[in-house]
């Protein structure tokens, strides 16, 4: 392990975070803060650049060009300490400038790398010094919300890009790796558009500036003022989820929420089809199976929700007045929750516009007793809550900025299931798994079965170790683990929307925290640190 | 579809579902109940007697010896029509003899025959003619009880091995696969110890009688009624879980309790490793891989399970005096239920002392309120819960009367994971998956993955049909649906130790019987019946 290389690496992306974090404390720090915050965040600046900028130079003559290639473990080392060091240098300003206590500034940073959206702040956090954070979210300087959602985007495919644009300067060989690695989904050689891998990276980098740049002008048409327009653009369009209202998307009216919805949706597909559309100027998305899916996915669950909440709406937020609306309304408004929510878990983004734990339930109506005399915990819709927690699995499309295990690993493994099913009333059948038309190797259909064991795997494990730190019930700890692993952001019981993670102690929001990485990182990355013989010479 | 050939095979099984019934209504009716009661379960005897007994004159001089063999297809109906007819005709007893709704009496017969051990009866119970069942489940006929518990004996292994020792009569090549089909677990070649299966499987046949005689004698001992200790020897050694009592074997003493747990677990194990150890004398049980898991599985579970207890017992059932216990009697209280309960889930069997969703709760202590004012519903020990949800997935071992995946299984796929992590470091290795140091091919353990894909499938579309028919909550809609696949018997919730399945729809008990049989039957007999080609000629 060359750790002089890797060090070389991670200093560029230090001075990245750094000079991101400089503007911010300039720009936004600048117009809208007291010049004290302003400044306590551009100081705090120096300190990723000054590390940067050290290691740089440190390390620079030491390089050896072949140094990368020649060791896997290098790359995934790489990347691993790319996203721990990052989420630990972009906790400094919560610490600094509003007095976070460091788990919950490295929690909040690795949430906001990672796009997951959790959050632990809220009016009960407590800060460093003994206090507690009064007002909540919204007392909190606009440099520190915008930082968030700089975090956000950055997370996306900012950093992802970052590290393969600069790796060329090491040795490019190591380049397909990386972003095997990073890019989420399984890989077909039809994804790459160009015949070498950085000008497409360029590409969908200018892509999704451009994505960014038109849901923030379609959101500050909609109603929403300049500052918030932005905020929320960064964090659609990486299906981050962070917002700069403790209400979320609930703060904002119909408009902005239906053009909320549609931004998720489309930063849940691959970013190489809109690629091809603008390559090609055809409009081929729907012969991509995977987008096919998705659709799919979403309309199918749509329609379902939307169907028990017109069935039963209860009388919580949002439907506290259904009762007066006339039924095209009621239609809208239950289309509209059903759809954002959709959208929101679907594309792991994690906004919400009001908490889907209370819809259905009525203040009137007593726990039900099914007579026996058992009383069932009050919960809501439980087939609208298991269909979001099922949403929470596949998520987006590979290629996006989404989490989750991915729409085309959920096909592969359909038509594998219906493969051997059918295998066994015809045995001499051969398996001819395609994705898109691809015949897929075995060896890629066993690595995409393993990957979602793994992922059931981690997600129970996680979901026990909350319940030993925490005492909480066990749909919270499903629902904590499984909106963290696939970077979702609320999850249920205890995180649901009306929720934060503040509650937590230092450990569980740690665990959180590394399982919201592993599962950014589709899992191989983290996973083989644990492998001993990785350590090996 | 050759179905003379197909019937032909099923009057042998309801001819010996009709013996079984004039058996029990002529012995222990004679014996314990009302001339009336003992003639009614008589004369019901003879519908599948009689049916039986036309069917087999009928079909069988149209037999064709080679019928069987020209067809996969023919193999996979008959077991799933054998399943299926024997559900409907064990259950006629049930609404002759005591006026079942044939919905709860077929629910009963499937979970008798599956092993699951889940009941509709308690005193709630809706009767035919508007009634209800007054008394609950001890004032059934004894008859009745005991055609309970001989559905769990002959589900166990009985009609398994009888399909497969009539199944020659017909033609012996089809014997393998229908072997696969009612055999749980992986198979190997190592697994068939003569090379006859015929006398393998006579063996096994006898050594489940010897166990049962075992189990019964040492209940006995341990001091329950001879009655009662058939019964319970009867649904131990087949894992089925029926008692005769309401509070299961919460009604018996420490001695019982422990005998039970043994021999629970010895049910989970392999039983070709006994009968390895009766031929060749040496007990070789600990060289077998799954014998070891399993161990590990168990013990790691209580050990687990017994520190919770330890620490919260709380003050319900059975720890409501726990405060005047020595720490001795405490620690063999708590050791005891923790092991109980870890052996009865672990072995599918479904047997109970106490409800485990109630252990560590305390009259005294509210609602947690974890400083945000949000309550989390009462569950006692999340950690338990979880850990005995998890024992419900993979369960005893192949080739024992369990239900679940099996641990073999487990073994597979975790070796599996381990080379896929390891295969990311050092690419060019292959992969050498071995079970008991045979090699198993790249096929074995892709459709491994695909079984537990499916399982896992089966297992939340059954949850999110039973949350849209019953609207229970999550937990009780997860809990039923993974113990009906898994054939354990009790779930969570709603469905919990302390209550029965009797509160619920018609529709849901439908589907919990057919998700028994399908669990069963490891999924793919009756998934084929799905596919439209299965019915294509």
């Amino acid at each position: 392990m060359n750790f002089s290389a890797i060090t070389y690496v991670l200093s560029l992306l230090w001075m990245l975070l750094g000079l991101c974090m400089l503007l911010v404390a300039g720009i936004v720090g600048g117009i809208y803060d007291t010049p004290r915050q302003a400044w306590t965040m551009g100081l705090t600046a120096l300190v990723p650049l000054a590390l940067g900028v050290t290691a740089f130079l440190f390390f620079r003559r030491k390089q050896d060009s072949t140094a990368m290639s020649s060791d896997r473990r290098m790359g995934y080392a790489t990347v691993a300490l790319a996203w721990l060091s990052a989420s630990v240098l972009g906790a400094l300003p919560f610490i600094t400038v509003s007095q976070f206590t460091p788990v919950d500034a490295i929690f909040e940073t690795a949430s906001g790398l990672t796009t997951t959206g959790a959050s632990i702040i809220d009016d009960t956090q407590k800060l460093l010094y003994g206090k507690t954070l009064e007002g909540g979210l919204e007392s909190l300087p606009r440099c520190i919300l915008f930082w968030r959602s700089t975090l956000n985007w950055l997370g996306g495919v900012g950093i992802v890009y970052f590290v393969l644009l600069v790796l060329p300067l090491l040795h490019l060989s190591q380049g397909k790796q990386l972003y095997n690695a990073e890019v989420p989904g399984i890989k077909t050689s039809g994804d790459q558009l160009t015949p070498r891998l950085n000008s497409s990276v360029l590409y969908i980098l200018l892509l999704y500036i451009a994505i960014t740049a038109t849901a923030g002008v379609t959101y500050w048409i909609c109603g929403m003022s300049p500052f918030d327009a932005i905020n929320h653009a960064f964090t659609t369009i990486s299906t981050g989820g962070f917002s700069t209202k403790a209400a979320s998307l609930g703060a904002f009216g119909p408009a902005v929420q239906w053009s909320v919805t549609f931004f998720m949706l489309v930063s849940a597909c691959n970013f190489s089809l809109y690629l091809r559309f603008i390559i090609t100027r055809r409009f081929s998305c729907f012969r991509d199976e995977e987008f096919r899916f998705f659709c799919a996915m979403i309309l199918a669950a749509t329609a379902i929700i939307t169907f028990c909440l017109m069935a039963k709406p209860g009388n919580k937020e949002p439907f506290s007045n259904v009762k007066d609306l006339s039924s095209i309304q009621k239609f809208e408004l239950c289309l509209r929750t059903a759809a954002f929510h959709v959208a929101t878990v679907g594309s792991t983004t994690g906004f919400t516009t009001s908490n889907y734990e209370t819809w259905g339930q009525d203040d009137r109506d007593d726990n039900k007793d099914n007579h026996t005399g058992y009383k069932e915990p009050k919960g809501g819709l439980p087939t609208v809550l298991i269909i979001l927690g099922i949403m929470m699995l596949p998520c987006g499309c590979g290629g996006s900025t989404a989490g989750g295990m991915k729409c085309s690993r959920l096909i592969v493994l359909a038509k594998q299931l219906l493969y051997e099913i059918k295998h066994c009333i015809f045995p001499r059948s051969l398996p001819d798994i395609r994705l898109n038309g691809e015949r897929l190797d075995s060896d890629v259909v066993a690595k995409t079965f393993a990957f979602t064991a793994l992922y059931i795997c981690i997600f129970i494990i996680v979901a026990v170790l909350l319940t030993l730190a925490e005492q909480c019930s066990l749909k919270t700890a499903l629902g904590t683990a499984l909106s963290a692993i696939s970077n979702v952001g609320p999850g249920f019981g205890h995180t649901c929307p009306a929720y934060t993670f503040s509650w937590m102690t230092d450990f569980s929001k740690c665990l959180s925290a590394l399982t919201m990485i592993t599962g950014r990182l589709e899992l191989y990355t983290i996973l083989t640190l644990f492998i001993p013989s990785f350590w090996r010479r």
